[in-house]
């Protein structure tokens, strides 16, 4: 069997397994108040000199948005998102959970327009006091599609969101392919972009966590006590801190990215050459193929993945490179994948 | 000035008045114990013969879907409802303050279909786990564009429901207009079709008050507390039964109803032979004519009204009637209409 | 039977029906921004001329409470408030269904010190981070237990509350009585105290609702909002606007509130002269006797009353004078408590 | 500086961190779905023979708590705690967070008794419908006093619940060092008494996790998916499925919790017998030894350790043995304890 159901599979790298295991005995203040945190929030700065960060380190992906969304909107405030935000699909109503509303709206391939967000903000002054106020935008970045917003969108959606005054949330769990697609910005550049934003470690490297970089100190306010509130603070945060240390200081966190942008994008254009439809054309490390019945079938019993969606009997498929998928791996499942595609050619 | 903005922007109808001033002094149990709403529970009961019915009066309409789904719903359990649902944009989020998603499925004219509902319910199996569990389907009936669900609509809708384990609710604050408008079935059939229906009387003869009727015996535990919790009791909640019995106990409700309905056919008939687009053809009492810029302002200095929607300096306004509404107001409004009409001429 | 289970078991003085009646066909705004409520508005501030005051007005306490609590704490803070307070007890969970907690100090009588305001602060300081943070005060004036607060107690905890910063939030839902007790204060003084307070009217000649007054500026913005969605905007708000003119533009108000009191006391001193234990002394218009199971047996079938607590075969049960009470009834109902006054004596 | 913060200063026991090595490069099912998972349940489950469970796992305390009591309790009711419950002071209002209310009843050094559970009961009953109805009842064991419950008296709870219809939930972050403590009475026993209870490892030998075992098959469904809401699922859940085989499998976690008692009883008796005034007797391995100023003072700068309360120039103060603290600590420790003494008989 191949696998190549998703992006955290597997543990961490073994730079980090080895640091954990360097530093395991030693003591350390709990709730994020250690060192390893604040090493890592140094790194964190580092890579972003042109913005003052305030740095929260947390277990995963939905907490930190359901955290971040309870922490800076009021009880009538409301988050823009489009249908395929992972806050309006995957989290189970966590958002709504905390009392909000997520608003969708139109996008194009997973991402957000500035005319999408403004068209709804209007609507919603139409009803001002009667309708919730819509006060964040939420992108993720890459997207749940694998496409990216360009440096372009994002700051027209950034200068869209400042005249409207709307807070820019950028969710990061996969925001390290995204930075190496040749995209052409820099988590520098994100940061003076977003007023939050999330990096995630566990698609990338890490065993878990990820960082809740707000830039925006207005919003810094009362953050800690949210995020105890939410269960998001865990007792041993150092752990978390001292994963990001390992990833940034010496750009490992980059050159894993890299790697699985690379395989994808040979994964990619093997699809293309072999004949099967995409669903679109992907830019980061997730790829998805359009088969039939009888070639998901042999392809199901061959190699692990994920289902995106069906209808009419055709399937959308998922195939994700994460950072230890080889050259090999990729070598392999195309050699299935041509077998898989005769299938097509056989009705 | 002429008066067509809303349905409720007088009070209520002599007779209720008279019955408040009558029993003003009696002394009641508060908190719907007492014997006014027993009362009216019973006459509510007369006409749905074939359902045992739980009755509870609440003040208005947004507290008692609130309380409603607050009641109904699991935590990770979610509503479908349409875009221009009332609980999806005028009651300021009050269902994701309950902590539910409301889940927007595509709509025809304001109106759900079962292939839409099993649509989206099938996307949230495939999810099964990481998504909300839809459990409910919220219809409006009149919907918010002044449309009506068929007879045959709403068995279908029901059906679905039964067969994917929803709970069908149905907010029934134009349900007079609704059952007045030749639709063919009777408030004995919405028991019959649904888990849950409101009643409301503030848009039609009544000064304030909705009616939640529960046929689904099982979601009638502890829904009295619920309503304690969102503070939807009033301490002389008498107030709301004695209406209901004034409605209910002579056929007043579908009197007040019928006029309305009557004068905004008329009305829409108007319109159309003025020349006016619509935005949709209405069975109830309210229209939704489209006006240029020029015609909105001479018409906004003559009539009030609501602004419905703007788009490319064209408005849709929407004209109400109410039951105080005379064919007198109809004609001066018609008058009134002719001249607005001429101004496009002019362009 | 006689009647004093409470103060709100009968309508409306005959001066707001006829008001009602006068105005019922009158063309009004809707959710609060009619004339009626902003005539309401201005009478109100004329008896607070030191303070500039924004008034919204609602159905109920409870309602009041919650959408209070709502809209002016952020998700980790917390209200303190004593254990018999109306938001700890009676409001099945309102406060905490917004997520926020009750935090309950020591009362004397159902009154809180400010001394157990600080005591609780500084708990909460050492867990700063880990606890909630306490934000707001909550206090009832009258008390649960028909205590009042004396001018130099309220001004000893608004004092507090601006050394620690938090908010002073006054349950006026039986202020009239409080204010006619002889406590040397006024509307005028508490609205100079407080951050924010309500006014009962549905205790002391109104139909129902409650207005709440909000002080500090600080706490206006989005309060409409978060009205709507706790559902506590009534469609036709000019019925709460009408009732608080006819009550404050000619004092009646307080000649009901005057009326309560003067029959309580009578009744408070007939009690004890009968030899009833008391709970306490009360000075406005609950009073709290303490029977024996016989005693509570022949009471119970002459007298309609709430029991408050009961424990060895004791009853505390509460006797209520309304604006309707009438000295015809005092006399009857003292009457009575002779006769049961005996019975103890039989045994 | 001696280390007595806290029992989760530290990472995990070698044996732990060997396993995580061990299986790093496994590809995993994700969210719990995995074999490690599966494997660390049957393990459990071996160790509760009488009971079938079911069990998930989460990466802390106040997540499980926060998650455990959004998934069982309907919006209106409650749950009873003590004062000093980690779910009533050091988790931020997380319960209150979901909309439940805490009810504080009395308490023995920590514990809750039958009566008290009864009286709030009782006292919720009198005001049904009106005050939140009481459905389960939270213990902590060991409490954060660091006292246990007896065998009896968890019998003396289980049985009162069960009349009363209540749940019992037992927070069992500390559960290791209560079973060790010679109680008599074993895991077997705790599923046997409770409905849900949990199981923490970050205090005992384990990186992070907890574990919430449900017994009761009433409480399973759903579950799930109220964790997904939280945010409890950790994308890597075999992270924790694998610390719990490692402590489970040979008793492992037994004998670290063992360790912690000897120590810290070790620890008691010398505080004891340097004359110190102990806040408690502890059974567990926390230790509450009362300090003056001078002694606070001159300890501080030597030993680091946890304020619990200070009044009138007098500190509580925490020592808490982990599962890394040694003999040579304790000796330590002792000296430092002994010189400190000194310093109020020189005063």
């Amino acid at each position: 069997m191949l696998y190549f159901r998703n992006d955290y599979q597997v543990g961490c790298i073994p730079e980090i397994m080895k640091a954990l295991e360097a530093n395991n005995s030693n003591i350390y203040m709990p709730h994020g108040q250690d060192v390893e945190c604040q090493k890592a929030k140094d790194v964190l700065q580092s890579k972003m000199p042109d913005v003052h960060i305030d740095v929260h380190f947390v277990s995963g992906g939905t907490i930190a948005n359901a955290t971040i969304f309870k922490a800076i909107l009021k009880p009538y405030e409301a988050v823009i998102a489009c249908k395929t935000a992972h806050i309006a699909t995957r989290e189970a109503g966590a958002i709504e959970a905390t009392g909000h509303k997520v608003i969708i709206v139109d996008d194009n391939d997973g991402k957000i327009t500035p005319a999408a967000i403004e068209k709804t903000f209007n609507q919603h002054m139409l009803g001002y006091g009667m309708m919730v106020y819509p006060k964040a935008v939420f992108i993720s970045n890459a997207t749940e599609m694998g496409t990216i917003y360009s440096e372009d969108e994002l700051h027209a959606i950034h200068d869209k969101c400042k005249e409207l005054g709307l807070y820019l949330i950028l969710d990061g769990e996969r925001l390290g392919v995204t930075l190496m697609s040749g995209v052409g910005y820099t988590l520098n550049d994100i940061a003076k972009l977003c007023d939050i934003f999330t990096i995630g470690i566990s698609k990338n490297g890490g065993l878990f966590g990820s960082a809740i970089v707000i830039t925006n100190p207005e919003l810094e306010d009362g953050f800690p006590f949210v995020m105890k509130q939410t269960g998001a603070i865990m007792a041993k945060s150092w752990l978390i801190g001292l994963q990001f240390q390992v990833l940034f200081q010496d750009d490992t966190f980059y050159q894993l990215a890299k790697h699985e942008d690379e395989l994808s994008i040979q994964l990619q254009n093997a699809l293309h050459n072999l004949g099967y439809p995409l669903l679109m054309k992907a830019y980061t490390n997730q790829v998805f193929p359009i088969l039939t019945n009888e070639q998901f079938e042999y392809l199901s019993e061959r190699v692990d993945f994920d289902i995106w969606d069906e209808w009419e009997g055709q399937y959308i498929i998922r195939l994700v490179t994460g950072f230890t998928t080889t050259q090999q791996d990729i070598n392999d499942l195309c050699e299935v994948l041509k077998e898989t595609a005769k299938i097509k050619l056989k009705k």
